[in-house]
Order: C-alpha cells, then structure tokens, then sequence
C-alpha cells in the first residue's frame, strides 16, 4: 500500500542526496543508491558531476549497466567515460545492448575496440548490425529498432493473443501495436493492442487492424519522423524501404531524443557551441573548442575596426562619433538576432520555405521600418540633448534606420540562403548577421558624418 | 496492398502541394485537401501561411476539427483564429473536447465566451473542469487527464479482458497500461497491455501487474514529470494526490509539447521573444513587441556610450582607441555568450545547482585565463602591426584579459543569480551579460590608455 511518506520526490532531490553522501566520503553507500537506479538517471547524474567524482562514480556503477549508461549520457561524456575503461570491460558493456543502439555506440569506440566487438557477436546479431549500420544515424533508418512483432492480416484475434502468450520474456519495450504483414513482407497495417482487446476475439486481424498508421521509408530524415510523431500522437511506427517492405519500427522514446537534440542544436549553436558539449569537460578540452569559435569572432570584430579606421580622421575632429558609434551597431545587431531566430526557429519547423520567405521578407522589412523610425526618433533625441548638435542627432537617427532596415534583410534572407549552401544557419547564422549589422552601422553612422559634419 | 506509388511522401511535400493550390486560387480542392489531414497538420499548415491566407483556409477547414487544430497552433496563431470566428462557432468548436485540453483553451478565450462554454457542459464535465483549472497549466496536475480505465489487484486477467471488450468505442487514447487502485482510490501500480497480453489469463492483476511506475503527484513541475518520463520511457504515468489517490494520468504526446515548449523557450528568449511568436504575426503587432526588447538593449548601449564619453579627451588625442576599442568588448560578449549558454541549459536539465556550480565557475574561469591570454597576444599583435604602438598593444592585451575574464565570472554566476532572483535567466541573461562585457571592456580599455598613455 502506498502512504504518503514513501511517495517519490522528484529526481532533483534524491540526486543532491546522492552527490552529498559521495563528497562526505560514503562511497560504498553512494554505490547502492546508484545502483538502484535506471540507466538514464545515472547517465544524467554523471553529467552533473565534476571529472574527478565523475570517475569516482563511474567506476561505482555496475557493470552491467555500463552499456546502457552509455547510451544515455552525451558524446563528450561519452568519450571521457570509455576513457576510462579497458578493452574488455567495454566489449563487455556492449554485450547486452540492442542492435540499433549498439550502432549509435560503435561510432564512438576506438577501432580496434570496434573490431573486436563486432567479432563477439554471433552470424544473426552481426547481420542486423550490418543493416542498421547502413543507414546515417539521422534517418529513420538510423533510428529503427529491428526486434518487431509481425502478424499476418487472414488470422483472428484469439490466435494472436494465444501467440503473443508465448513471449514469456515479455514484448519488445514499447508495444503499443503489433505490425501485420503480407506473406511477401509488405506493410499493410497495424493492430494496436488496444484494438486487440477491446475487438470480439472471432474478428480477423484484417477487420480490426488499423490504416491509419502511414509507414515511414527508412530514407526519410530524423526531422521529417520527429514531425510525422508529433503530429499524429504515435508511440511507434513501422519503417519500410522503397518497395513497402518492412524493415523495422521507431518508438517515441528515440524521437524524444531528435526533438530534444535539434533544439539544443539551435539553442547552443549560437554561442558556437556543440549540444553534446559537456558542462565538465577538461579545462584545456573546452578552451581549445571556444578559442575557434572566439577566433571566427575576431575575424568580424576586426573587420569592423577596419571600417571605423577608415574614418580616423572624422573621429579626431568629432568624438561624439566615438562615443554614440556603439549605440548604433548594438541596435542593429539586437533587431537582426530577433528575425535571425525567428528565421531559422521556422526553418527548423519546416514552416519557412522558399515560397514563403518572401512574406516573411516583407514583414521584417516593414517591422523594421518601424522601429527604425521610433528608435532613430529616439536616439536622434538623446544624442541632441548629451551633445547639443543637431547635425549628429539627425545623422545618428538616419544611420540606425539604415541599420534596422539592413538587420532585417539579413536576419530574413541569410538562414535560407545559407542553408541553400549547404552551411547550418544555426551555427554560421549569428557570426555572419553581426559582421553585417556591424559594418553597415558603422559605415553608416561614419559615413553620413564624413560627408555631413566635414 | 501497398505499392511503391502509393508509399508516403514526406509532410512537408504535402504542404508544398496545399500551398501552390490555395495560390492558384483552386479553394475547393485546397479545402477537401486539407480536411483529410490531422488536425496538428492542419496546425502546421496554418502557421506557415502568411495571414490572408490563413484566413482562407481557416474558413475551409471543417468546424468539427476547429476545436482540435486550435489546440495544436501557437497561442499567437490561436487568438488570431479565434478572433474571426464568431461566439457560437467557438461554443461549438469546444464541444467535442477532452476536459483537459478544454481547460487549457479556457484560458485564451474572452471573458463571455468562456461563461458561454461552461454554461453549455453537463454537470460532470463542469466538474471535472474545475479540477483541471485548479492546478498551474504547468504542473502535473495541469497536464493530466482524468479519462483513465483502473482495475482492481485481486481481479483476474481474464476478467480485465472481458472487462475491456465493453469498450466498443475504443480505449483512450494513448493506453499502454491500465491503472491499478485499491479500494480507497489509492494508485498500488500499473498493468500494462503487454503484461495483460502474455500473462496466464488465470492470473491475477496483483500478479502480473508492474510496481516500477512510480506515480507522479499532481504538484510537480511540467519540467520535472518532463525528466520523469525522459528517464524512464514513459508512454503514460498515473499521477496521485498528497495522499497518492489516483487523480489522473499524463500521457507522453503532452509531455513532447513540454520539452519542445522549453526548449523553444530557450532559444527565443535569447533575442527576447516568446516561444509562442507567430512567425507571420500582424507587423504592427510584431514591431511593438520587438520593441520593447530593443527599447531595454537601448538603455544597455547607451550605458556604455557614456562609459566612452567619459573617456572623450584620452580618445581625442589617441584615435586608434577608438578604432580597436568595439574589439574588445566584442570578444567579452562572445567569450561570456559561450559561459552563460553553457550554464542556462544546465540549469534547464536540471544538471547545475548550487553545490556544483562553483565547480562549473572555476572550470570557466580556468577557460577564460586560458584564452585570455591566447587571445591578447594576438590582438596585441595585430594591434602592435598596425599602429606601430607597443604601448596601445599592451593595454589592449590586458583590457581583453580581464574582460573574459569578467565575462566567464557573469556568465557562470548570473543564471544562478537570477533565478534564485526569480528572474528568467533564459530572457534576461543575455543583457545583462552584454551590459557587463561592454562596460568592462570599455572601462578596462580606455582606462588603462588613460592611465599609462597619457
């Protein structure tokens, strides 16, 4: 009987009891609490930690675990752990895994390990794992499991339920349907095993099985799955190839992963960053990886020095020009992040595209005109009452429209254009719309103030 | 059978096809199209066209679905549709709903509608609505359903199966398990199908039922059930009061909505727009909002204008300071981006807390030194080469080392700050955190020139 003093906590609780029993020194208990663990609350408990009690930790955890632990922590975390594994222990770690996650897992072993896992397989495992390594890892192919339940349509319910009484082991892990096939192999539907139950035990499969579930093609993109389960509500769905045969199914449970992978994607790749970065990897690891990015970076910084350079000689005579340039620059970048993200949140939607972009374009433009016109009001206002100097009033409140109006057009067009090129406009987008509102709102600013304050 | 021809294409195909046939003005078509989709297609549709022409089609789609495909937009989208329709059409359109989806559409409709709308339920959908209004739309309690099918433990399967056939309009959607309660209401665990299905029907539900579904309680955080079901590979999880009485149950679709919610949440706020921004949203609308935030950057720019102003006279006899000093703030913000970005998903998965973020400050700060100093021997470089002034290079040098310096110290500890502040670190963060590169760099840079070249 539940009562109400052993009712969960939630997972934050029982995590920060765990880390303070392991830095008072309780190692052997901290080890049982883990243990008692899913493999997913440990793997999430490791990324919370520091390297040095990461290590202690992982040691701690049964080996039996280690496979499926893997699985769940990210591929930085990932490659420190099996750091610290030798060879056998990790063949054994990938003895128990499904053949589709040991796929995602053999990408990230060194080869020599590789080869020896693939040895320790038998004729049928090493088969599927040829299949499943066949396909990028970011297609539906990459993302199947292969372990299904088939029936064939001409059978009657209560054959089914006497055949699926023969899974003492229990169904594969998230069976919310079964999948029915011809005797060729081809897809024809699925019966949920709530129509099983509820459906009169003399019905064929044909008469309660269900057409609503569209195959998937193993071809398509992980992105293109992700959509199809979040708009029809599927815990699972069958895979085919070209010719409508199945090969395999997905479940939610690894589209839950795409979701959450493709926005943190987005969400850390506008500060350069990867999603599988590790918030506790090694110092001089993390400095290298963000000395790149900081590289990029002063490549535009430098870029709009050498356009204020330009305009030495203005600057010396006015200096006001030095102080409100900032201003400038600062508003433009800001407006065009906004259509930027707006941009690529819609492209990675799949509701942005060529044909509507133009929309899109338009609105931006006329947003910007706006606020263009009301911030330029503004600025114009604060720069003449700090300095006393209509001129550089008007030239800063002309020169921020200039730059609005500009952020607009970049922020709308960039994304499609870079992805167009082959380049991840959530990773490339920011650098390239800053070098942009820079130049332009400093050559703007400078410019007008060359050729009308001189 | 299925045929190659007949095999899917993906979504978005589809939506290709709809749009060019609603541009080419053949409406019927476009309409029969689009009532043979899903509603949360239909949603995905509507949101990619550009306002009159979702207008068009909103007419089109058949008023049965209305109430879903509402459910599925972005609120933006949904008060925009909901505007077009008049009071009876939105009485209907709520009729066929769950009680918890009801709940939350309450929530966006006006004043008079909803009195409309309640006044027009049965007794018991009155009160079951009221206790779906009584928790927070982002707790467990906000999130659950209260259709769940419960069984008693001491019953056998075979019964529980005789039980469901009477279901003849199906089970709720998304049933992967039946909820076991004791007599007193209270949840002692789960039965799932799979479990039903492959067990001896002579045994009994005590039998074959699963006690590792620990119930969630009403009051926890969609963020917490969100981690639950993650960790897990949760389908469905029955979720009890302070007493552990069953109350309802959460199913896996709604928790996909919460991850893709935070997450977007994340990503929009970082240019300070909401995750519910309609990306064809009235420009006049869309230009206020954008200006609030661009009104809020203004007050941190003109910050650092008068940080520069008050170094006027060192700038006036000294230009290059001008021309390097955006450099310097520049690499702050970037370097303080990568820290804070780091920091606020941490947070968001719940993997940093006070106990280990001095770690995470430490690490950061190491990183920070590191290219610190990296950084300002190329810039000092370069600054070196171009002005021929080794003064200039070493001041540069070190104001760029203490601005990342800065920017790792805020970057780390500002998500932290605000939240234990109950400020939204995911929308606030990032000004803040520009404020502070800005001024720092400014202030670092033109006071070091002040000093030691003047």
């Amino acid at each position: 009987m539940t009562s109400a003093s052993d009712l969960p906590t939630a997972d934050d609780e029982r995590l920060a009891i765990l880390r303070r029993g392991l830095e008072s020194g309780s190692v052997q208990q901290a080890g049982r609490m883990l243990n008692a663990l899913q493999p997913a609350e440990i793997a999430h408990i490791l990324e919370s930690l520091p390297l040095g009690q990461r290590e202690i930790l992982w040691n701690l955890v049964d080996p039996e675990h280690d496979g499926e632990v893997l699985l769940y922590v990210t591929d930085d975390v990932r490659d420190g752990l099996i750091r610290t594994m030798d060879p056998a222990e990790i063949v054994a770690a990938t003895a128990g895994l499904d053949i589709d996650d040991l796929a995602d897992l053999l990408a990230d072993l060194p080869a020599a390990i590789t080869q020896e896992v693939v040895t320790s397989l038998d004729q049928q495992r090493r088969e599927r794992l040829e299949i499943a390594l066949s396909y990028p890892e970011d297609s539906a192919g990459g993302l199947m499991s292969t372990d299904t339940v088939t029936v064939r349509p001409e059978v009657t319910l209560d054959v089914v339920m006497r055949y699926l009484r023969r899974f003492k082991e229990g169904l594969p892990q998230i069976t919310d349907n079964l999948i029915v096939v011809g005797r060729d192999g081809r897809y024809l539907g699925v019966l949920f095993l709530t129509d099983l139950l509820t459906h009169d035990p003399e019905d064929s499969v044909a008469e309660a099985m269900s057409l609503d579930v569209a195959p998937i093609r193993a071809s398509w993109s992980a992105r293109e799955v992700a959509t199809r389960f979040e708009q029809h509500d599927l815990i699972s769905a069958p895979v085919v190839d070209d010719d409508g045969r199945l090969l395999g199914r997905i479940t939610v449970d690894d589209v839950m992963d795409v979701i959450r992978e493709e926005a943190e994607h987005q969400f850390m790749g506008h500060a350069g960053l990867s999603e599988e970065e590790d918030m506790f990897a090694p110092v001089l690891l993390s400095a290298r990886r963000r000395a790149v990015w900081l590289g990029i970076n002063l490549l535009t910084a430098f870029l709009a020095a050498w356009v204020i350079g330009r305009f030495e000689d203005t600057i010396e005579k006015v200096v006001a020009l030095a102080v409100l340039m900032p201003v400038v620059a600062s508003m433009g970048g800001i407006a065009g992040t906004q259509t930027l993200t707006l941009a690529i949140r819609g492209l990675a939607l799949g509701q942005l595209h060529m044909d509507n972009a133009r929309w899109l374009l338009g609105k931006e433009l006329a947003v910007s005109v706006i606020n263009g016109i009301v911030w330029a009001v503004v600025v114009g206002v604060i720069a003449q009452l700090w300095f006393g100097n209509l001129d550089i009033a008007l030239i800063i409140a002309a020169a921020i429209t200039i730059n609005l109006v500009a952020a607009a057009f970049s922020g709308a067009v960039l994304p499609l254009l870079l992805k167009r090129l082959g380049i991840d406009p959530a990773l490339a987008g920011g650098v390239i719309l800053t070098t942009v509102t820079d130049v332009v709102g400093f050559l703007a600013f400078l410019g007008l103030a060359t050729i009308f304050l001189l």
